[in-house]
């Protein structure tokens, strides 16, 4: 057969999501499925008894991170298809769902078309990507990348107050397998959780890798005085000398331009009160670029900002590192497999940065990886509203299906 | 007997409020005597004793509002000194309290020598001051002015959720006296509330009016969006928005100058978190000036900066007036006697107004009014730290009791 034209089947990859989405269903739509809860487990349950049945060998490490693997012709580096199906509170059916499923449903269209490949195919879904749950997120493939021990991660104590460990055990995922040893490619299909693929009408996202991150928070410490007897010269206005930083943020991103993004998502004053010149401001400054200088000369830019407005409202302030993760670049002949592989399908492309973290950009640390990206309707995800569009996941597991097969190396036919 | 030489007891004074501060004491310092509570009902218990044992004839009106006269040797025009005893929930020894108590020891001190005058003195104390168990503040004044009929005032609901004419039935303080027709004269003593005095060293604060009030709350309207994922050119950031306005507000306050003050206390993000671009902000924003133009203009500009911020960052927003109250202009006649006054006994006066509400600024629409302040430490009000030094007290005090005489005429002395 003629490699080129195999393709996934679309109704049945939504019908996939559909029934995963059935399980930790929210009324009104959208699902929680937190990791290691009880909905966690039946999504678990349901993956495993889908992975078997399409034939592959389920192996759970001690971390939960679930493994099914197609067998190759040799035992050589296997070559993963992963990303998750924990999800946040009130979630959507395709983030982290998408690149797992969208994994099984490669797998059936091998079966069904009778294909073998070289290289063993492996679908991942790693536990706790979300981290809403447990911190930090992206735990899974941190542990299974030796980004973190095991032990600790299995000490880490949940929000509802839950040790990892324990929860890990109650629903039967604490596993003693060690999943894939060598790794050949990693590719994740993920919905973009972001506005510019829509925006600009492109099918398929080429991922080049993950922007870097920095959270700062800042506290500003001023005076709490009355807002009708204290003269604007005997002010320390902890509020206005925020609302400058805020707005310093907000300049300081416009002016260097570009993929560079900066946001200020929370501020709290004390006390909050329309009458009293707030004594206390607490703040986040939530900066991402694709390249580390670039990032680096924001975050000097905001200490500036932050400097000077502590001057002028003659306030005083502290600054506590949240996050701070270099940006991944993707392996590029992997992108390009992406692109190739989206272009040959004759799908529009786009190069981008994600925006969010990924599985992806941790086993970037142990093997060559790349990511897909499909629209999101307006951007929206980590919602109940999270849609993607039927077609867009088609062709998402289109370009997926054959990425993988480009480097599992079909043995009974040829890609071009 | 010379009236000039005449001066209170500062010891007595300080006790008086020292023992009034036993009622509703925090454990800690500082008072919770919120309008018409348990409480209050003690301070007033004890403050309807306290008149009566100075002999003067105790009336209720039918909001509660405590008036005891001296009688003058005609019925003419009452000379008034008055101020509130009810406090927020953590609040000071002085704020209100300072007005009432000092008006007791004038009269103390008048029965002491023996001081009789043409005009009855009255010492009022007026229900809920605050507003803070009640809205709106400084209710009892209100409604005494004829500011408000007493059939609305009755039906307010508290924070607690009861019913004002209720809650006085209840403590037996929804009294049936009309209380004084004709007001010659009204002074309040009260503490600054502000670090003017203190800052500059002065003894009295002259009072002469009390700034107009607005208070606009706005609320702006964005989109809730990824912080990482979502390009600056496709975002509707309404905390971005919010900061701007902040920050616009610190701005045109201070190219104003002067005397104008602007405060934004209050800002609340939705959904207030470090990785979400806002999709809504509400704030509020106090501005302050003692010139009903220079307010109005300020104003005009708030809504050209809630304008162009709107714009630059597209996002909507709507405002809401929560406060719009007029500047008021005290007696100049009575102003003049508290700086004649203050200056005869020797203190460094400042003329000023005031930035926070009170009582006398109801009655000047009623009767000539003015009101002397005192140095509050650090400027600290509504606080149970509130603080104002036993002799800046004894101080006000002996103003109070000039003016009053000045007002009253004393029939066996002489005012310089």
């Amino acid at each position: 057969m003629n490699i080129n034209t195999l393709r996934i089947n679309g109704e049945r990859l939504v019908a996939r999501l559909k029934r995963l989405g059935t399980i930790g269903a929210l009324d009104g739509g959208g699902v929680s499925r937190l990791a290691l809860t009880t909905e966690e487990k039946g999504g678990r349950d349901h993956l495993v008894s889908e992975m078997k049945a399409l034939g592959l060998a389920v192996a759970i490490d001690p971390l939960g991170n679930i493994f099914g693997t197609r067998k190759g012709r040799t035992a050589g580096p296997a070559i993963m298809l992963g990303s998750h199906i924990d999800t946040v509170a009130t979630g959507g059916l395709y983030d982290g769902a998408l690149g797992v499923l969208a994994g099984l449903e490669v797998i059936a269209t091998l079966n069904d078309a009778g294909v073998e490949t070289e290289n063993p195919l492996v679908i991942a879904a790693f536990t706790n990507e979300e981290g809403a749950r447990f911190q930090p997120d992206m735990l899974g493939s941190l542990v299974f990348a030796k980004g973190m021990a095991l032990e600790d991660a299995l000490e880490i104590v949940s929000i509802d107050g839950k040790r990892l460990g324990d929860e890990l055990a109650a629903i039967g995922y604490a596993g003693s397998d060690a999943g894939p040893v060598e790794i050949g490619a990693y590719f994740e299909l993920h919905i973009e959780q972001g506005p510019v693929l829509e925006d600009e009408a492109i099918e398929i996202g080429v991922v080049r890798g993950v922007q870097g991150i920095s959270w700062t928070e800042i506290t500003v410490s001023g005076r709490s005085t009355h807002a009708g007897t204290t003269p604007i010269r005997l002010r320390r206005d902890a509020g206005l000398a925020a609302a400058r930083i805020a707005a310093g943020v907000g300049d300081l991103v416009r002016e260097i331009g570009g993929d560079m993004v900066g946001t200020v998502g929370a501020i709290n004053l004390t006390p909050n009160l329309v009458n009293v010149v707030a004594e206390k401001a607490v703040m986040t400054v939530d900066l991402r670029h694709p390249d580390a200088a670039v990032l680096k000369a924001a975050h000097e830019r905001l200490v500036a900002v932050i400097n000077a407005a502590a001057e002028r409202e003659d306030v005083t302030l502290s600054t506590r590192m949240l996050a701070d993760f270099p940006p991944t670049d993707f392996a590029p002949a992997l992108v390009d497999s992406v692109e190739d592989a989206a272009k040959a399908l004759g799908l529009s492309t786009q190069r981008m940065f994600s925006g969010a973290g990924h599985d992806a950009q941790i086993i970037a640390g142990l093997a060559p990886a790349a990511m897909i990206f499909v629209p999101s309707v307006n951007g929206i995800s980590h919602n109940t509203t999270e849609f993607t569009a039927p077609a867009d996941l088609a062709n998402g597991a289109n370009v997926l299906l054959r990425v993988a097969l480009s480097r599992a190396m079909p043995i009974n036919g040829e890609i071009a």
